[in-house]
């Protein structure tokens, strides 16, 4: 599993954005208490089973309060990792290594813990079909949620409201039905984008390809209405189920001869993996 | 449950970053699909329990679309919401409406889901003792979380790293002992902070509380250490539990004798609530 | 011609960096030349004939230096406007009239500046097929850029890296050829997202339509190459015909039956249009 | 011509901007069709006669989507540059170089577009006066147009409204007058300004004389009221030439006596000039 | 004394930065011990003798906090307050006027307390020369600092580094002379600026006479030394007296003849004047 | 006397505001009238007695203009500075360091300001009682204040309103009394503060203290009333004297038995410290 955080531009802001809630007002406590030349090493561990998301946005989070922090990374993004395994080694100085040390572990297991969740549906899925994320991301953090999920093995679906046309039921009640709202699409969208179109039941799917979109996402089917919609369409379109889809679900329906799965939970509702970063015990003495 | 957004400033920014992740291209849905100045009428709802928290936020991401967009609550914050319950009804342009409508249910299912976990928790300790957040937070949603705790009868811990004085274990091993810790905070920290010190023993307990110590956290302690660390603390400080607390243990864990349960969980891995916007369909015509 | 630029957040961003260069050390001028509370009427002129754009963001400017101006538009974005046409009359003071004044200008001179210089393409390609813009635009000014190209009523290409896939002659040199290039993006690019390729001979054409590109660039091609390409394609897919194509080329080039013809001059090249602030003399007295 | 970009602030700011623009949303086609280890050599390229204009401003852009890209600048700022011409030589990541690519290019045919246009004008004065900018001026891009203006050999007009005191047409109709304006922004005005007032006729220009202007402006004059301006003048103001004023004119307006000729279309009309960069092939295999 | 605030664009950045440094983590205090839906009235006022700057800023925190509450201005800036005096009176929430308190006055004790010291100094001249600011300002407020001296009589002297020419000690050490660093300016400096110079002793007055300076800055001389400059100089140049100027000396100095005199204690030193904000007792009971 | 800066986040964005009021529009002096390429050695010098602080913040102004900048310091924060001492001597090119020179004394001279007040204030309290500061800061520069005023010995209070409850005088009033809003504030505010209140005489000391406040601040009381407060207290709580406090009375007040004095003019009346840049003489040539 490789996948890169070059590209992003937007890491720096969510980094500042996120040390200002923390660190806006200083560290009193480490000011306080720990004396201001100490310098340590630390490792983070991951302390329950994850996948490695993020260690780039640590790194940085680090690297953003002192230039000087030593930070080695000893897993990569994507790599299964056991319990009590060890990410990172660091060595830096006390005072901003505890200034750091929250909002990078807040990055961390948000990072980790999308991609552990992912991995879970994607090995569900055996290879028969995509899983995709959706549009249902952290507020300010869509840039990491979009790479979490890539790092878990799963795809990502349209970015934003200009990566992508996605006619869902507020836009065709709006439009006035499923074939205006395709053909109004198809005459104006950029020819960069396929045309896809949400459809609740069989009779839409067929107004909606007869309009020649270019894919349709089933909303809230079953398995049997699935099933059909995959007979109807022949391959004229890609599927795309969304919906409600639990876990325990993806096996059946990823076999059901469906293009992908999105699945908003991934990012919604992820459980942070649980990380920590622990300071070796002082001995003898630091330099 | 009453509580204001009034006081947060940061609302705006996190909102316009937000925005800006779904919109900066444009809506290229909307626009290519939906005739330009079509109005409607839309309802948010709740479609499964939970306590509402972020009403304001919602509308306020409506009205940074559109500032003509009405916005009419029917609940407020800290209300439970039954599934199918009507939060708010909404009127306005089918573009903005569109444009807004991701932002602000991501917002909303985020905020709602913090402060439905936070409740269970709050009925669990059942008034025997404060339920609070910790600083492990959404990167970026600091504000809108610790609002949502409160939104769902929780208290919160201190904000961020200059609100409070919390002498966790790394600070411990960088100070070289808990004595050594507590006395230089309590030299040099403001005096409007507590000082708050983390043990994993009954000896730290011990050292902590002849260090005069203010309140104490007793991390990942089983009940038995922990009712013997109450016996022995005898008021002198506070107690604060925390550290992997499930919310089957709270009943049991608020009749110990402790002031204050901290469950990071209710930040770092809520659910997000299930709310929809959905449009009432176009009959006759829209104006 | 109607459009809306209601769904652009960055446009707030764009006035207060635009007002920012002009404005932040104040107005010496006005406020050592003219005395403080006069107020003025005043008209915004086309002094050449011009395609109208970006009234809305005019108005946004000095509603952002005084809300109190009064901005009344006399024409659409979208309209031809003659030589001498009212585009709009103002009233206010005129100190916050004369600072607002340049950067109202600078925007909607580039503004209709584009739109007019689309507009030129689009009448010579007579329907035959779409006008788009490309990437070149002004840097920081691409949501204004391509909102003018659909006032002078061009289409946009994608709007950034994330709103299509487009492999040009670096990707697939550093791809290792035509057919791995697509094949790699078919397998990892977002459903939402066509696969367009650039080509530059009919034989890396075959090979793109082979690995089933959606559309194909015929780069820097000249009329008969484009015609045998045409035929070639047979629609199986899209073709965009860029590089260097004057306006004097376009009658022709729209007959040959590509899709589209993609002009980085629509934004990269385009002469600002002629527009002007006058204040109305003053008789009597104003109030 | 040597010139520095090393003074201006602004610019990490119009380089983020830009980026934003192009890369928010990441790059789909690379991450798709480009393998991610790959590392290229590439050649910024002039493809048509031009000005030098903006190395420093590339250079940064690449640096600050990977500091690891090389970039050897092989011509300085102010440098005239044959077609093929090579402006630096550049290696490091394919994925960073195609990130940063189009927003580099952007900004450097804008800031050459403007140098080469400006050099046409200075040439034709040919140093008999000083070609000005103006302040109209690309929005968001007024350091980089000012820059670009040098390194063609122009002079820089006042920077912005603080910059100078310039009394034009409207602040004469609100002020009442050219000389009640004068006089006001005599006895107000920051003593580090010089005091110019555009006039319209040669009434005007007797009166602004009058009133001690240190600088005037002929707008919109033909050559022999600017003649007869020069005389009248006689050397007790400076004199500055605008409105409308085409390449052809300069020869013969330069000859004038006049001090400055300032050319609105230098920042508001340039066309881009041409400038690409170009991966080289890849033989045997890059590292 | 009439002056207005309408012109600054960075106000409100000025704003939001002192609102986030003092708010940013939300008032506990008022929060846990104000029932939130309390309404107040309260009044600004003068707690000793001041010249009134800034109510215009002191409103825009309120507003900026909560638009609703009502702001009703007894002064205007410029006007001299005597102890007791009421600024403004106001009415709103508790919660907004309590959470906004502090940043509002914290401008108005800077703004008042700058404009006051200014009052004394103009005073002092009594109308033979002007005194201005220099750009010793506070990092951050230099917009709201001009505006105060204004308010207090004074002029301002270059708003920032683009804004004149003064070429000062360093800059001679490192041109090598007054005339060689004055020819150059001439050459190459924008028409709008005068060229100042600073000059410590006659000899060096005379250099940058013959190099036709605009304006000379007298630095750190005595009263003879002036008084000869001004013989010597004959109105060939403004002259500005600048360096260690206490109010004791304002009257003798500005009977020499010169035309400025610079204070960098207006700014940098200024003592806060004694503002503060009451609420009227609670009688019967607010709405 | 040590201190750090490393804690804190918003330095940059200080430096940027600041450097951006100056040098926005780029510095005309220098770029017209030294060359280009010269490097220079510089001095910054104290030119009276001072106690240092911000001397990181200086070398980072320098640093942000141009990293190549060398900046070795020869005090630490929190030194005696003599007249004359060297506090840090500089190597650069000409350019940079005199754009960035006025913005980095600016506030170097606002630090020295603040440490050096601060160091007398401790002085005359002997290490008697703390000697704080407040809230009344100068707005935007709160982080740089608060770390002067401990490089001059003394101790913060509340970082912000959300780092310590302080009920004041209009709590009071809006709360309904002292004991009421004691109460309200120990029953909602984080465990992590102390509950503070304001008492302006001795009956509204025994209600605070009854209601069990942490800790008293006594407004604005004479040394007989404080004393009796002393007594009264006997220890129960912490006392802060506050109001009015100048200099000649911290001995006195010191001795009382009180825990803090808390003064506000340390930050929102601190004369600047005296300090400037000096280049050498040219000797021979730079390189």
């Amino acid at each position: 599993m490789e996948a890169s955080m070059s590209e992003y531009g937007p890491i720096t802001a969510i980094i500042d954005a996120a040390l200002a809630e923390d660190l806006a007002s200083g560290d009193v406590t480490t000011r306080a208490s720990v004396p201001k030349d100490i310098h340590v090493r630390a490792r983070l561990l991951a302390k329950a089973p994850l996948v490695v998301s993020g260690l780039a946005v640590a790194r940085a989070v680090f690297a953003r309060v002192d230039p000087r922090i030593e930070f080695e990374a000893h897993a990569r993004d994507g790599d299964a990792a056991p319990p009590g395994g060890v990410l990172a080694s660091l060595r830096g100085g006390a005072h901003p290594l505890l200034a750091a040390e929250r909002t990078a572990l807040n990055l961390l297991q948000r990072m980790c813990g999308v991609a552990t969740l992912t991995r879970a549906y994607v090995d569900a899925a055996a290879g028969r079909c995509r899983i995709t994320d959706t549009r249902k991301t952290m507020p300010g953090l869509r840039a990491l949620d979009r790479y979490a999920v890539r790092c878990g093995g799963g795809h990502n679906h349209r970015n934003d409201l200009g990566a992508g046309v996605l006619i869902k039921e507020n836009h065709i009640r709006a439009a006035g039905g499923v074939s205006a709202a395709i053909l109004a699409a198809r005459q104006a969208a950029p020819h960069t984008l396929r045309i896809e179109c949400e459809v609740t039941d069989l009779s839409e799917l067929r107004d909606a390809l007869e309009a020649r979109a270019d894919a349709l996402l089933l909303d809230n089917m079953d398995d049997a209405a699935i099933a059909e919609a995959v007979a109807i369409t022949a391959k004229r379109a890609l599927l795309e189920v969304s919906g409600g889809v639990g876990l325990e679900r993806i096996a059946a329906l990823s076999s059901l001869g469906v293009d992908l799965i999105s699945v908003g939970r991934l990012t919604h509702s992820a459980p942070a993996a649980d990380v920590s970063l622990l300071f070796e015990p002082r001995e003898g003495g630091w330099a």
